[in-house]
């Protein structure tokens, strides 16, 4: 979705919106941990978040990698910054259609900084000199494809401020280079860094007076620390108000104080701004979360109490897989390997899994997202230990659903989900039992949707859950538990091995839904599915996790952990077991005894 | 569904099954009244019907007519008998042709009797002379696209018979010939009608001892009078065991006592049928209702107090709609008319309204289906009264809600639905004050879906409605229910008059599933929604009704009740009003006031 269209949107429904921008890190761990960083705050709901160009291009690869995940992975509306320095037009459009190829819709066109070690800018051939020739290109070569973001500058572009400030003229002609950067196609406008906030509403009246009609969306750079701020504001000529630098100065040796002053200066821009009439505040995080968050939270415009989920799973922003709206529930906790083997479909279901599922799953090996270091840090941590029994595993996995343990080799996220907190006692007690659950739900009834544990789609709707939990069993206990289903009508279950073999009391092609919604004036919304299909798809991922994501840490050869942890791979059964009676059934009543 | 494959699907599912015959009235209003019959009658959920072809071809236009309604309008998978009596190749494709468009499927292919006033059959120049050529032709010329029903005979063709019964020769010649007319392409046959159980049996043994495997379903002909059974016994030559010659014989002039024994006697046949393996009885009607469901009610194979409702409308059996499974609300009472303007839509919505809906409904003026003499008379008597105010009008429409008339000018249905007697005090109470209710729903809040008011589905899921209610208001009671509205954030509206002056608290694009329910290993079903396009379409058949259904049938040109009519149409609103709270809501409470 192009961004204006979202700030227009929220316009007319009397929103703020808020965004997130970041920058390419230097090392790849400081990648993955960016990635960490940005999917927790990403559930605040951001309306976009972008990243930006490495200045001379040097980070452009590594950008276009990051959007492109930001985009599919992380599923926010993305934006990605582009600029003219050092990129030839065959550079620009290898970049445009890379991104574009991978559903990213938004870009913040800039000419860009002077090449590394260069004071000023130079056009390099065959390239632009300016961001708005790079506009009247995108949108020339694009037309409507891309939304298009432009730079605003409060106190004019840094290269026309000599001494204190621009002169007015300077000023006027910045402004006219502006209005038509947004005449060639800008969408909006994002404003360079300020601290006065009299400048930049000055500028928004400018703007107005000159005919800018379009959103103009104020950049805000919270103080992190003294010596950035200084440095920043120095590279950027950006006017620090009086006030500030006096009540900077006392606390600039003090890092907590410049960050507990830099949250209370950017919520009181923010408000003044917000009070204006302007709907939309941009922050310059320098991919760090809490003065942002900090801010965003004394403004009103996040609650981490309150549930924001419009689906149970994270929608995704690829324009693509818009329409994406049911999901089997399998990787409930591998979104990203969903994700990724997915991405080759054409089509998406919607509404229905049934009607227009597309039939195949990207290779296991096709799941290659996050750079996993930190994760099989912690797995190795709490699950690379010594085992010697089955026992021994089964308690792990029972550990887990206590909430003892924060990784679990299954899953991508970290600890329990909210809602599995309901069930735990009961999951602790079957997985003791010898049924090691990888996934699981507890039967809902009308429960209201903006309810914190299972809410979701916002208020004024009810939301349903067929309990629901899967795991491995041994052969033994499953023909047991088969015999025990005869008496519960409710129960359907799907078992299979890890070479294939069978057993179920549904039909092959039979879709359940086991998470679904009912709103006003909308049909019922009916987002997560368990079918006998993906189900089989799924399998493969779920018994490469004993050998994968556990066994294979294991150092020693011989380590008897692995003997048994690959036997168990080898001869366990996968179960999907389904109550499809979520208003009188008792899921975990029917294990007792089994 | 070709029909073998629904006696198939039974075998497998160890249910029985049972059909109907019915013959072309000769009068227009016998016809009306056979429509009226098969529909009361295809409640029971015949496996299906069928309809013969006219002796000599005399009634095949009749006979295409019905039935392409029966497969259409009823609703019921219909068969086609088709003879080659009088019939060239061109006229015999020419009915495959017309009733394959129409979406009917099944064929029972006969010879035919001879021509009127000829003794013997007489092959016509580019005819057929045998039931063989014409299932060769139907195989040949369609493929599989139908279900050819072939007839078998227990006793031998009547051709053959001569005495009291068949030579064993020319039975077997019989019996070899059948096998050829299966051979050929008959996936099935259907006996001719038979008194002597032992018979039927031996004829089934027998042709499974020549190889013949398809399924063999008996026709039991129901004794209705006493001279009716002699001459269609003496004409199929059918023997009569000697101990129902003597049970008849004196009784026969009692037809109440004849009736009552051939619904003994077609019981006790039936019995001893099913408890040989067969899962089938074919029943020859006669056109008549009360003999064959009884028998079928003996037999344990109707339950008038059981729901068997698979969704809550009667589903197509056209061979082109199978998938559609969602429909507006607002033709609810007038199922037929909604067939009518659907029949060219090339899909049908599946499982969402909002992915695959056809765009247009076809014009009012296509809307002819039965002929509505009766119907008519009905709304004559109860409804075309004297008139002198809105408030007559009122009362008349409370008494119907009450169950004081049977007939209602928006409905081709006869009385209330079954449903409706939840809710129908409020009704009365709503109506008398000026809210002119033609279509409403009362909440359900996760019912059985096997309960008998609102189930749908089989059993073992659960049902929910949205309340709803439609009606007629005048300007100024909109006006005041609006404002209301606002107090009540569940209720959704869409209101507008005969010229199309529109009010509406949802979006144009809202579809709104106010019937759904949810089963064991199954999506979520929603077969009725409230849509805002297709109420545009509808407005125009309800502001219709004021005049064509009613207004209309006053004799006098300047009859005052004529006018008020006439008014109402041009000046009130149609509203369609929805509480989406379906558990905590009260929908009638928001009435209570205005």
């Amino acid at each position: 979705m192009r961004i204006v269209d979202k700030i227009k949107d929220a316009q007319r429904e009397n929103r703020t919106i808020f965004s997130f921008e970041y920058f390419p890190p230097k090392t790849d761990e400081g990648v993955e941990n960016l990635f960490e960083r940005m999917d927790r705050m990403v559930m605040h709901q951001p309306a976009f978040c972008d990243i930006t160009w490495g200045a001379g291009g040097s980070t452009s690869d590594l950008t276009l990698e990051i959007v492109n995940k930001m985009q599919n992975m992380i599923c926010v509306e993305s934006m990605m910054h582009l600029t003219c320095t050092n990129m030839p037009v065959s550079k620009l459009d290898f970049a445009l259609g890379n991104v574009k190829a991978n559903g990213v819709q938004n870009i913040l066109a800039l000419r860009g900084d002077p090449p590394h070690g260069q004071d000023k800018f130079v056009q390099v051939e065959d390239g632009f000199s300016c961001a708005l020739d790079l506009v009247k290109h995108i949108r020339k070569k694009y037309g409507g494809y891309f939304g298009i973001t432009v730079a605003g500058y409060p106190e004019a572009h840094p290269d026309v401020i000599s001494g204190d400030a621009a002169t007015q003229e300077a000023y006027e002609k910045d402004l006219a280079y502006l209005k038509e950067k947004v005449d060639a196609g800008g969408d909006f406008i994002i404003t360079q860094l300020f601290y006065d906030t009299d400048l930049f509403l000055r500028f928004v009246n400018d703007c107005r007076e000159i005919g800018i009609t379009c959103p103009i969306v104020p950049g805000i750079m919270p103080i992190n620390n003294y010596k950035g701020f200084l440095r920043m504001t120095g590279f950027c000529k950006t006017k620090i108000p009086a006030d500030i630098t006096a009540a900077l100065e006392p606390i600039k040796d003090n890092d907590e104080a410049v960050r507990s002053f830099g949250v209370h200066l950017g919520t009181e821009m923010c408000k003044k701004i917000l009070a204006s009439g302007i709907n939309a505040v941009h922050l310059y995080t320098l991919n760090m979360e809490k003065s942002a968050i900090a801010i965003l939270q004394n403004l009103g415009l996040i609650d981490i109490s309150q549930v924001r989920r419009s689906l149970p799973w994270r929608p995704p922003t690829n324009v693509r897989r818009t329409r994406e709206d049911v999901r089997p529930i399998f990787w409930a906790n591998r979104p990203k390997s969903y994700i990724s083997r997915t991405t080759a479909w054409d089509q998406y279901p919607s509404g229905r899994w049934g009607d227009s599922r597309s039939p195949a799953y990207g290779a296991l090996t096709d799941y290659q997202f996050l750079r996993r270091r930190s994760r099989n840090k912690k797995i190795q941590e709490e699950w690379v230990v010594p085992l010697s029994s089955v026992e021994d595993i089964a308690e792990k996995f029972a550990n887990y659903c206590a909430g003892k343990l924060k990784s679990f080799p299954w899953s991508e996220l970290e600890g329990l989900q909210l809602e599995t907190k309901k069930i735990n006692s009961e999951l602790v007690k079957i997985n003791k039992d010898g049924f090691l659950t990888i996934n699981s739900q507890p039967a809902v009834n009308g429960e209201k949707s903006d309810s914190p544990a299972v809410g979701w789609g916002g208020p004024g709707g009810y939301v349903y859950q067929k309990a629901y939990v899967e795991f491995f069993c041994s052969p033994e206990k499953l023909e047991k538990l088969i015999r025990k289903a005869e008496e519960f009508p409710s129960l359907t279950y799907i078992a299979v091995n890890s070479v294939g073999e069978t057993k179920s009391n549904v039909g092959p092609g039979d879709v359940n839904a086991v998470t679904w919604g009912v709103f006003p004036a909308k049909e019922v919304i009916q987002p997560t599915v368990v079918d006998p299909i993906s189900f089989m798809s799924w399998k493969d991922e779920a018994f490469q996790g004993w050998e994968d994501e556990w066994a294979s840490l294991y150092k020693a050869k011989d380590d008897p952990a692995k003997k048994i942890l690959l036997e168990i791979k080898e001869s366990y059964y996968l179960v999907s077991l389904v109550d499809n009676d979520y208003i009188g059934g008792d899921l975990f009543a029917f294990f007792s005894g089994i």
